[in-house]
């Protein structure tokens, strides 16, 4: 596999795009994030920004207070990321009308045809 | 989950992306495309095509010939959904030299501190 494909696929991976999409708007501490995403584990949010950060997408920041606060944001290079992953997102949510007219046709002609 | 991340989980798999693209240039019969994408097995290839072809991305035309001739080619939707993935791989590819650099700072970093 080509090694961009790899980073593409941290991009585009479930927990890699909400994380995305959410610091487009602003940085967050660990604990925000994990509760402005909802349903992800401490171990998978910690592996999806550990990875994030290693590519060079996502900036951690741990500042030498008591108690430890590590803030998140966006690179630079994660920002361009981040924003064309949220225009195919919202592409995607617009278009699931036609989305939806498509399956139910595949399923009619799939329950017919039994193919 | 949403359903729309679903759809966008099947644009962004590892072989959707691959065939959304090589699918953008001309249409494909299934043995030529699994010879234009490599390493993808006859099942994981029509799994891709048929979850495609049931959102409305992919145009499944089976002729009536024989040998049975089958061709795949991108909707109106497909073509769409392709050119952002296609954007989106292109630019990965063009900031994998930024990745890199970050990689190699991240590893050396957690190499010295052993955090």
């Amino acid at each position: 596999m080509c090694p961009h494909r790899l980073v593409l696929e941290h991009l585009t991976s479930r927990w890699g795009v909400l994380v995305l999409i959410a610091l487009l708007e602003r940085p967050y501490r660990f604990s925000e994030l994990r509760r402005a995403i909802g349903r992800v584990s401490e171990k998978m949010l910690t592996q999806t920004l550990q990875t994030l950060e290693r590519d060079g997408l996502v900036h951690r920041d741990a500042k030498p207070v008591i108690p430890p606060r590590v803030d998140y944001s966006l690179t630079d290079l994660g920002r361009e990321a981040a924003e064309q992953v949220r225009a195919l997102a919202r592409w995607t949510e617009s278009r699931m009308e036609r989305v939806e007219e498509a399956r139910q046709r595949y399923d009619t002609r799939k329950g017919a045809t039994g193919r």
